[in-house]
């Protein structure tokens, strides 16, 4: 894999670059400048391997692009706006990201200034390109005077965030939870009429049907969009137009507005205007919200997975209600043994999650002042939460709900087995001679129904009497 | 204090309970019966400290007074109903947990199976008792036939756990969030005017008002209370109905119903029956939601706490821009020395709220199959986090924040000091020239007014120019 | 059961006790003063279910004692140091704690300093009322010139909570620890010869003995006491001599090694003085250490008892190896529906520790500056989980693992059953041949060996080569 | 950066490989065969961002060449040993990770048995390569029955884990933690007669030095040394030679402890066969414990950074004592705006480790019999944890602590005007009259020496009794 060329090499031309502190040689086949450069030197930290998450990136070159066109009204040439609108067109798009021109990681600042500075810096830069300037130059487009103009990074990257992050839930992981939750019910209906033990404890109990069994897996990530929706209305507020402290200080009366409206046009989700910007500066609370969420999914997807794991175990020696598709080789000689693999992938995926939450409360809590400072920490997590959940969804749906059959023979059999039916006979013959039956049926490793017959009951009358189809609901 | 005497003593007089185990001797003033008694030799875990929450046990007497209710419509007779409904009502006011007949701990049977037979004996003994009977002779009233009928441990204790969450959410955290939303409010309004140096990354920057700064805290409360009320359409969904498995095996058509519909109205709460059963008892992710919107809540109240307590910090070696009450002595001879300690009981509670969160995480996400089996961990952190949370603002709203006094003549002098205002020379002077007087004065230790007087700008046309109030927002 | 009174009422003669900040009616039968009941009106969480912990509380007393009886040598009258010694004996035992002297909340201030006042009150007024003045009177022993001297809440309260938890360590959790390691090595060592199917992915893999299985759980808990043991050292040195931020400020030269030392000989531990007071004071990281490896032994408890509820799933339709104790009726009328109701308790308990451990770290990571002031949070936590553990432990021990039977018949049967014995016969017919009988048996529904006599193989060669028996180790 | 191909595409030429499932297309430049392929299909989880990491693919080598050298003393031939030998030097490297012929993601089956083969089939074709043979032919050097001789995923995997572990901790973690803590001791030597304000609660306390302060922190890191060390002997203990259960089935006697020894020889570090292996497999418990010691470092130096990044506030508002490097530009016209990036990438850091160790505990808790299913994910943010911690303190130890300067003027301004020196002047003059002035000076804004003067005290004498270096330790 090749490596992205961070530092100059003795291969590769370099340019100088400036800011405030000095001048910096960066790579010449890159378009960022001095202060990305000086981040990527300050901040060795976990490499290619932690790099800032592309779609905040992409979420940023919405913001740039947004703060551009609106900034027209407000004083901005209209060659520059223009020109910075198509530069945030290649980041948009994820060029400029696949291309190495973000190569910051997530470890840096906390409030993300250096990606911001980042963005302004590579779009600045490739206007110049674009416009025929010489890189590096500032000229005719400046990364703070144009392309940040009017912006801080105190109100552009949780803009950023809150883009990415309602676009990864709209546009990803609630079609992901749909998909899984509607192979769920697939399964629910198709397997409404096999009745089996149900079990509570994890110890035999009254009959249910299969399909009511999985019907609560629907229901709980019914539920889990439910919940996902409801914490969308806290991520489309956004802070642009709150700059340093959230104020609004450099800005003019009607940007705020006006940027999220432009936002949201550009992204067809309902962003708008935060009520408050010393919130929404000072707090990541909405990406707390959005993570409790993530996590009470990840909840209800360890309990399906692990149910499921546990009704497909054996072939012999387990539950063996369930028999789950066989996607790899389980074991070389003995056929019937697949292990729950997808279900493994996707409970690691769960504790994952709940470990993420952690570390986004851990962060939302520990901000100071006007500022929470641990922003990519939390972004990084609440995106990578939302990944791992999308695309375990998808995979737990494809390639194993879809595929598993009911051993309907075995759960057949068990359920004849069980001793929780010789409740059907109490109307019968009485708890006391029904709780007999069931007794020396558990003493002698028989079935209810011999012992039944034992006790003299005829077997048309318990096959009559004894019926777990009437046993599934209210009468 | 008097320990509640749970196993029978030389001196208390004791009688014979039985259950399908045996016999087993009770303390004789206590109305519960056998199984509550193998529970407390059982599960000697953590002594009184650790006893099932009380407004569960409250929960579980309007449970039993609905259902009994309802039965008489389904075959129970009328004056067994009416003793259970009075004896519910002695469970309901709390008198019959502080009198001890609920000494069963939280670390039992993980479907608080032990409680509800607790209960069901307690109301049957109690009923007997009432209508003239002998205690322990199931006869009129049967716990299991009687209060228990059309029930399960598997419903009832987990409608139970939404009863009183969905009443402690309402009617304790909510006044208390809204409280000290309203106290911060106050402070906001009542500040709105005086103008205090912003801090981003915990820096110097520019200004705002300490009204603007605190408006910040009261949107993030203002937005946990929209994070609770968008928890309780789940909250409000109960289980009752759904009997052992889900499948409300052993009740009759439109118990479920009507059941829920009577817990509403003796709760007040819209409380409804869940849409699927199977969910409702195999899943508890609705506890798993709601504290997911405490830990938001925690963690914006560990923000708000953390900048009271810096800002508060000094007297004289700290930020020093709010006084704090002075509650209790901070130190017998230094005067001014205030200890934050309502910030420091106050983010104790959130660090314990965030812990609480994974516990009941780990709860929700470990049940099998038709029952989830961590339901009084779940709830017993549940309530604890609630209660903690709304003791945590009532006290914190009037030990502290009602009593805050704005240092004003510090924050003005800080300000003042403060060389961020440097930007509002820009457009006069230049920013070359002005970045020139800010450098003088921070290698000096002196003002930006000392250093531009030196620089030749005249004292009146500074004041003019550097007028923080021109700041505080877009222009 | 009886209410503590902590605030004057009617019925209850008061007395004026003073501080710095003026006088406060206390109840007349309490020994407590003027900031003790500052603290129970200003910190009203929680009430009685949040009171700081006894162990804690007694702990004080060793610290009071230690330094009381160090302090003669440093200017302490010796009268004064024997009343002082004396009252610290009825802290101690409990006695003081156990009549309500000690009403303060977990929930107040960070440092401990309202329980340290409340320790320092409490023994001041028993002094003066065992040598015959008056309470209040601050004469002849007055709880900050006598009962603290040398000392600050800053270095006593964390002090208390090494020896507190030094001692619930040693005296309570590794009692228990090896109570459950020993009972499941009993079981070891009595099933070492039962053969059984083993489990990977919860499938049937190849066999072992169920002896070898509970090998595993008492290794583990064998580990769990090395990690207790790891962590000992760090809790044995305590911050006592390092006063109010660590430099020993108001303390003699030799005081803290001598007290420390006192300390060690009142609770027979190897107390000493820390290497470094100022990351005693301002850093709880030792506890975090403890809390670290309760998680760990949480971690391996769960695993345990999930693996024994799953085991002695059933009767029918389960796992059904083990036959757990029947404390309690599982079903009125299905014998042998044994409910794993130890395993919740502990599972659910593994899940509090947990969490528990989550609020410590937090706490942990929160401290500012010289003096970490989360530090109630984190001593409640990390003494509940000590608590819960070995409370936990000594249960499941003595009502689970102790009558656990092995269903031999049942283990039997399904290894029997099972399929992964098909690898013994490889040597012998060929991987092919023996592939090909697995696998009509896996179809068929048969069990191997009618397969393989059907395959021509002869009865009595399948059983002298399907011989599990040696399939239970390196050959 | 170019995309690792994993699929076959029109412009790659492909190859067919085998398993027991069947024919799978491959790439024909990748040396991995059908069973990595099909993973590759199935588990499209995360893609290249979710790689399973490189040391641990690297340690796989480790384990593949140790079985290997000592399996010819059990009938492997030796020269497919010497060819295996040859092909793990180059996993070992890090060379064919990084060519792509390891694609497989973290989430895939729980046990790593993917990840087994994926090196098993790689290793295989490169021998088979060196060898002369055909790629996919399985000779004359097969994944199954030469590479993985011997073992089973459910030993090596976890084998794998402890030797990328131990590595980790002791040739990344060790030194890095030692860094930055020698970097922190030279600050506290150096800064050893720099007198400052000390603060408890975040107020004004008694005085201390600069040197007292890091000193604290310096002993922070010592434990934390410590703490690694203690839970090395654990991870020394590797499960190989436990094979599928951990009964060592298709093993020899001694086989176990030959290829720990191996493994010793060829990491350098003391591994050895672990006690028991039926933990070793069913429990991961030692990697919980080695996170457990990974969080309190995070919590150790969350509270480190967090006291820098406050100490290092300003440069005119806030507390001012230390100068942080100004790596780069903090504000375009400000000077000495400095924000404190290195604190905000180490406590995000900490935060990260935190939620890390919840992931970590979660799936530790739930394996279930004889195989934990939750390695990926342990493995990989143990690793993650690891690497974080080692670059965060390296940057931090580099960047910032190194440059620190005591802002010396400022600390012994503010210690100056500080009210606590007071309590130096009670021998002299009493305690009331001390007071006295205390409060003069806090009501009027002065300092003490001001108001001492003003009371008639000389200032010869105020500045012979008020000497706060008299105010360092005990006397």
């Amino acid at each position: 894999m090749k490596k992205i060329s961070v530092q100059p090499s003795a291969k590769i031309s370099t340019r100088i670059e400036r800011d405030t502190l000095g001048q910096v040689e960066v790579p010449g086949d890159r378009y960022y400048g001095a202060q990305t450069m000086r981040c990527v030197l300050n901040f060795p930290i976990g490499g290619m391997d932690e790099r800032m998450p592309k779609s905040v990136i992409q979420a940023m070159g919405i913001v740039k692009k947004a703060a551009a066109e609106v900034n027209v009204e407000f004083g901005l040439d209209s060659k520059i706006s223009t020109a910075i609108s198509s530069a945030c067109d290649e980041v948009i798009s994820g060029k400029l990201y696949d291309e190495g021109h973000f190569p910051l990681p997530i470890w840096q600042t906390g409030s993300g200034t250096q990606t911001n500075m980042n963005v302004n810096e590579v779009i600045g830069n490739r206007c110049i390109e674009m416009l025929g300037g010489e890189l590096g130059s500032n000229n005719p487009v400046h990364p703070n005077d144009h392309v940040n103009k009017s912006q801080s990074s105190n109100d552009t990257f949780p803009t950023a965030i809150h883009i990415a992050v309602g676009i990864e839930l709209v546009k990803s992981l609630l079609p992901a939870l749909t998909q899984l939750r509607d192979a769920l019910h697939k399964k629910a209906i198709e397997w409404k009429n096999i009745i089996k033990i149900g079990r509570s404890h994890t110890q035999d109990a009254v009959p249910m049907t299969l399909g009511q069994e999985f019907s609560g897996y629907t229901q709980q990530l019914t539920n889990g969009l439910e919940r996902i929706n409801a914490v969308l209305p806290h991520v489309y507020q956004v802070a642009l137009g709150g700059t340093a402290v959230g104020t609004g200080l450099n800005t003019r009366k009607g940007f705020a507005e006006k940027a999220a409206n432009r936002v949201a046009q550009l992204t067809s989700l309902p962003f708008v205007s935060a009520p408050n910007f010393f919130e929404a500066l000072g707090a990541r609370d909405a990406m707390v919200e959005v993570h409790g969420a993530l996590n009470t999914i990840a909840v209800s997807l360890m309990k399906i997975a692990n149910d499921i794991r546990f009704l497909g175990s054996g072939p012999r020696c387990g539950l063996g209600e369930l028999i789950l598709p066989s996607n790899e080789p389980g074991s070389s000689i003995m056929p019937g043994k697949v292990n729950p693999t997808q279900c493994e992938a996707l409970t690691m995926i769960c504790a994952q999650v709940m470990g993420n939450h952690v570390a986004v409360s851990v962060g939302g809590s520990n901000g100071h002042f006007e500022l929470n400072t641990f922003k990519p920490l939390i972004l990084s997590n609440v995106l990578r939460s939302i990944k791992l959940l999308t695309d375990g969804c998808n995979s737990f749906a494809k390639n194993c709900v879809d595929g598993i059959k009911a051993n309907q023979d075995h759960i057949a059999k068990i359920l004849n087995e069980s001793l929780m039916l010789v409740t059907a006979l109490n109307p019968h013959i009485g708890y006391d001679k029904a709780a007999e039956i069931a007794k020396s049926a558990h003493e002698n490793g028989t079935t209810l129904k011999e012992e039944a017959i034992k006790a003299g009951i005829l077997e048309k009358d318990f096959d009559d009497w004894v019926r777990p189809e009437n046993m599934l609901g209210p009468n």
